[in-house]
């Protein structure tokens, strides 16, 4: 047969094959339409978790039996899932009031004259080391102003690694780190080198909310592990592992917790790391507040993890949050993934920038400073949550917040912090930020012994 | 019926309809996987992009008499494209050399020892206004080094606003205008922002490399209209019209252009407008090298357009590069988009360098004289390619690049641009990095008249 001819009628047959994919999805939205109805009339949930994992399961084996890709029938099946919901047209959930909101809110608040006590951010109110500023300062005179590797320059790639070897006694070929424009963006490029659309990630809650944001834009779903006050905010090695679906790619830990200030024992990490091995995940590890434990922290430097991701910033314990720069550790293989998205879309950290991080892995006794000053405001703060009857908080073990909660079952933490900003004048960011915490509320402690003390007492006076 | 029976009844269907949609996809595979042999055994081409365009249109159809929505349909289709080709199994095509790599090479040979003269990367050789560096050093020692705004701080703002009132008396409103970590994340955000995987932009060509790697990276298709040096690298109006599918979402221009120096005539640009205008396409503007104009350059904030972002840098005119700042103008709509974007990835542009930005807004002096030595240096190297007979070149209207091409329709620029750093130790930039122009490349003139002068003459060496 004239190849031309075959071709053409090989490309009929596709055509008709994808027109027939299209009618498949529209005969999909009736039904996802009548199931709507069906749950309307039944007051029956939008949502049923089960029901989309046991979709999850029946596409990877159909694509396994038929020799499709797993990521293809697993992209595919999200948008058929996200479709179903459109139709469906129940109503979003209601917008989560996360800390950068109440931040944006209090700025408005505070440029129009008003005094307000700030827990809302997770910004330490330090200054950089003298030694940071110094250097970024002397670069930019030195015009330090151009383009850089997108990895970073090769004294802060050099930097970085002497200060690894020192720290955590891991000795990082060149190619395995790399500088970040801000632990955040480590955390995006990390998550979206590890997974794909239709893929998920297991998160501990409570969280930093830019987790599920960051999956929900990469297209990824967020597998949460929730934990309580009651158990000391300790995640469960079985209920991590039970919750491993077969197109879960990540497990992501931070350690100290945000917004907990939780840390996990040693052996329970290296419990969890195992998991992780077993089902192949690749580990991130955002360990943003390493230097802010106040008892021995596990790293996955140290760790047994076999795919792992470590991502850090200079924002916390060395109060850089301006200059927004991390790092991130890696398999030579996975920075290489990381690198490509980082060049594509910033090149670089900006190169003066870079000779200030330099100096500030060289800060120690700043860092020290900055972290036993964070755990006395700590410890003031326990100790003045202490004396409010309506309020419980587990003492953090790291990092710069309180979490406590509520004795009340039916306290409401997002009517109770517009409350408080609006009469009291303090803003704070509600539990229900962070995951399925409504009691809950966190303080974040970049302020003076005295604001702390009188921010706390006020908010006393509205809960008595 | 019980509405749980009827639910489980439901869902069962739905499940049957989704494993059928990947059985379907298998049998495409096969179809696919068939096509591959046949063209193989035919010598035909791996790619026919009339054959794609064909699929789109018919998807489209489809989603419209069923009730699926397009983007639903488009994104479905692009899943299926992509692994077709997987299964067919072609060798992708070869790596293309952009700017960046032979930047990267060249940076590698230097720390080497070896001395080069660089025309590869887009880069001026200028220092950053004084005032720009003074107010970025200041704000350091006074720790303007904190979170800020996603946007910018409202100085910066207020700085933008005043500054396209000034120069293009456009009156921007406060939310109509934002700071970027630089001008390619301006342009990341904002492809991302106004097409979906599936869709596709217009971009013109020659063009710099990174339009169509974003595009690749967010799943969209880069329809491109070639120019060439024959037509003074006018783009056709009526094939930009004609290229317009249903499925394109978006326009891309950029003059003074990248890489030839370029400006479209201001009758031209708003006929383009109006073509884009007609089919409901927004227009994103790079004029990163608007001030290096030397003869009147359309802006798109002096134009029809009724969807535009306009993206700008502080790099080049500035020669800011190494600060990573630019900024965005648009429509309020299209800003929150963005601004959603940039708040998840990188939180804000440092807040140091925001300072210095207002004072670059206020550096007309500097900016004017950057250009003069630039529009010299040009003229400088169109007289030097000139007296090489092996080589044409269209006199650049604005930028800071020179585009000659060979006479011979064979020459080969990657080939030539690999012997000449080997042999001759200059490093261009091959016109296969900026679309389909083997026998073209690319100087960036951020060198010194005697370094331009000797490297283009030993560019002549080698062609004798």
């Amino acid at each position: 047969m004239d190849p031309e001819l075959e071709l053409n009628e090989l490309r009929d047959e596709v055509a008709e094959t994808t027109r027939e994919i299209i009618q498949l999805i529209a005969v999909r939205n009736n039904l996802a339409r009548r199931i709507g109805e069906v749950k309307r009339q039944g007051s029956l949930p939008a949502v049923d978790q089960k029901v989309e994992d046991i979709l999850v399961d029946e596409v990877i084996a159909q694509c396994d039996s038929s020799g499709v890709d797993r990521q293809v029938g697993l992209k595919v099946l999200s948008v058929l899932l996200a479709e179903s919901k459109r139709v469906q047209a129940f109503q979003p959930p209601k917008a989560l009031i996360t800390p950068m909101m109440m931040a944006a809110k209090s700025r408005q608040l505070q440029a129009a004259g008003k005094a307000l006590i700030r827990f809302d951010v997770g910004e330490p109110d330090f200054h950089p080391p003298k030694a940071v500023v110094e250097a970024c300062s002397a670069a930019l005179s030195s015009f330090k102003t151009h383009y850089t590797q997108t990895q970073g320059i090769p004294s802060l790639i050099a930097a970085l690694r002497h200060y690894l070897e020192r720290k955590y006694h891991y000795a990082a070929k060149e190619t395995e780190v790399m500088s970040t424009p801000g632990g955040r963006f480590g955390i995006y490029t990390a998550l979206a080198s590890t997974l794909k659309e239709g893929e998920s990630a297991i998160i501990i809650e409570p969280n930093w909310p830019a987790y599920k944001e960051i999956l929900q834009n990469i297209g990824g779903r967020a597998i949460t592990i929730p934990t309580t006050m009651e158990e000391g905010w300790e995640p469960s090695v079985e209920r991590i592992k039970q919750a491993i679906r077969p197109n879960t790619k990540v497990l992501l830990l931070s350690y100290p917790a945000n917004p907990t200030g939780m840390i996990i024992a040693p052996k329970k990490f290296g419990e969890i790391l195992g998991v992780a091995n077993d089902h192949k995940l690749t580990v991130i590890s955002d360990e943003i507040y390493g230097d802010y434990a106040y008892k021995p922290c596990p790293t996955i430097l140290s760790g047994s993890a076999e795919k792992f991701i470590l991502t850090a910033s200079f924002s916390k314990t060395w109060a850089m949050t301006g200059f927004r720069v991390g790092y991130t550790v890696s398999s030579e293989e996975l920075i290489a993934k990381m690198l490509k998205f980082q060049s594509l879309v910033v090149t670089s950290v900006p190169e003066f920038i870079q000779y200030g991080a330099i100096k500030a892995l060289d800060s120690d006794a700043e860092v020290e400073e900055n972290a036993r000053t964070m755990k006395e405001r700590i410890d003031l703060a326990c100790k003045e949550i202490a004396a409010i009857s309506a309020l419980e908080c587990a003492t953090p073990d790291g990092a710069m917040y309180v979490f406590p909660q509520a004795r009340s079952t039916t306290f409401d933490s997002s009517a109770f912090a517009m409350k408080l900003l609006e009469e009291k004048g303090v803003s704070i960011a509600p539990g229900t930020g962070f995951g399925d915490y409504q009691r809950c509320f966190r303080l974040s402690l970049g302020n003076s012994n005295e604001a702390i003390a009188e921010g706390i007492r006020k908010i006393g006076e509205l809960l008595a």
